[in-house]
């Protein structure tokens, strides 16, 4: 069987797990710490980072971008498309659902995730864990005010964010804000159109196992397991 | 005519520019200052950066990333692929090209790029101009050393980075590397292997638009544009 190497607080480990699991993958979920280097995983993807998929014929296909792609192409090829399509549409709409897969995995990350996420959680693993610098969190708040604001002003003219279907950028932008949302950290309630965006995705069977999470050390606000917030 | 907004030093643009070139698209190239924050250009990519691509219909195509994919795909779609194909191969060997562009646009800028080209050179443009943060780009020099002897690695086994045929993944790296080598960053002397396989590059027609720039205040060394380095 094929298996996910994944980290639960990992938000691009995560967009996979919501990509493989709308897409009816099925896979085994192993959980691997980068952190800790382990030389196996370094064989597997030199970079040490995850998500990396590994196929039934053992080729692991690694990062959230090869990943994607990977199930974008075999779908395709296999002339039976899934019901979902994580990039669906012509050429054009398809660039425009790639353009917000990049700002939320490149933009968006840079900018709010690392920022919180590598500086309330990260950091205190490993051997060179330290506090957290809060200048950079308060940056990082900051930040995701003006995001939240964006996929606002998205969804206002649109039914998802990159158009009327769902795509991989709703499932890298919500495994993001669901990282976050995991240590309290998204003020849904001053952003009420990505909190109905949310919503949506959040009450997905395909986000269930994402609520069932637990790391320890760090125990979720009550809402974040909670579909009505 | 189609264009292409980008910024001479800027890695990602540069690797778009060796893309379509290499594939055979004409276009215009128009220079964009991405810090001036041009409104038109906001409207064209709401993330400010580059390069955008903008098609014959005026359709703009947003970062590396949507500008190759959509490349990819159209050729395809046309069935008559182009001499050149920026993701070679198989569906394995394209998760393995696009494994090694993540590696360069992600790890490589994160690790490498942005603390020597943000440092030396974007610092100094814009509203916030500041001087160079020494430890930042201390710490780039030296994880350019271990991204040098990774290439060597590779292309011990191995006719190009992602396997026997070149693909955007080499585009993608030697854009990082030009930019620097601009900037007399890159200490070729030191890896043989690396230096080897960036005059195959270097010497390609497609890379000759690159060797030309020029950007007010920072003068290449005489190395930047030899083919015999």
């Amino acid at each position: 069987m094929s298996k996910l190497l994944h980290y639960p607080l990992c938000p691009f480990s995560r967009s996979i797990r919501l990509a493989l699991a709308e897409c009816g993958v099925a896979f085994e979920l192993k959980e691997e710490r980068p952190w800790e280097w382990r030389p196996d995983f370094i064989r597997l993807n030199p970079a040490g980072s995850v998500p990396v998929f590994v196929t039934e014929n053992d080729f692991p296909i690694c990062g959230a971008y090869a990943i994607s792609e990977y199930f974008q192409e075999t779908e395709l090829a296999e002339g039976e498309p899934h019901s979902f399509q994580l990039f669906p549409g012509d050429a054009d709409e398809r660039a425009e659902v790639r353009r917000l897969i990049d700002w939320f995995h490149g933009k968006f990350n840079g900018e709010v995730t690392t920022y919180i996420l590598d500086e309330k959680v990260f950091r205190s693993f490993g051997p060179r864990s330290s506090s957290p610098d809060m200048e950079a969190m308060r940056a990082g708040r900051e930040n995701l005010r003006y995001h939240l604001a964006y996929i606002g002003h998205l969804v206002e003219s649109r039914s998802w964010l990159a158009g009327e279907a769902l795509s991989f950028a709703d499932l890298a932008a919500a495994a993001h804000l669901s990282s976050l949302d995991y240590l309290g950290e998204v003020p849904w309630e001053e952003f009420e159109q990505a909190k109905n965006w949310y919503a949506l995705l959040k009450s997905r069977p395909s986000f269930r196992p994402l609520l069932g999470d637990r790391v320890p050390g760090f125990t979720p606000p009550d809402s974040y397991a909670d579909l009505d917030f």
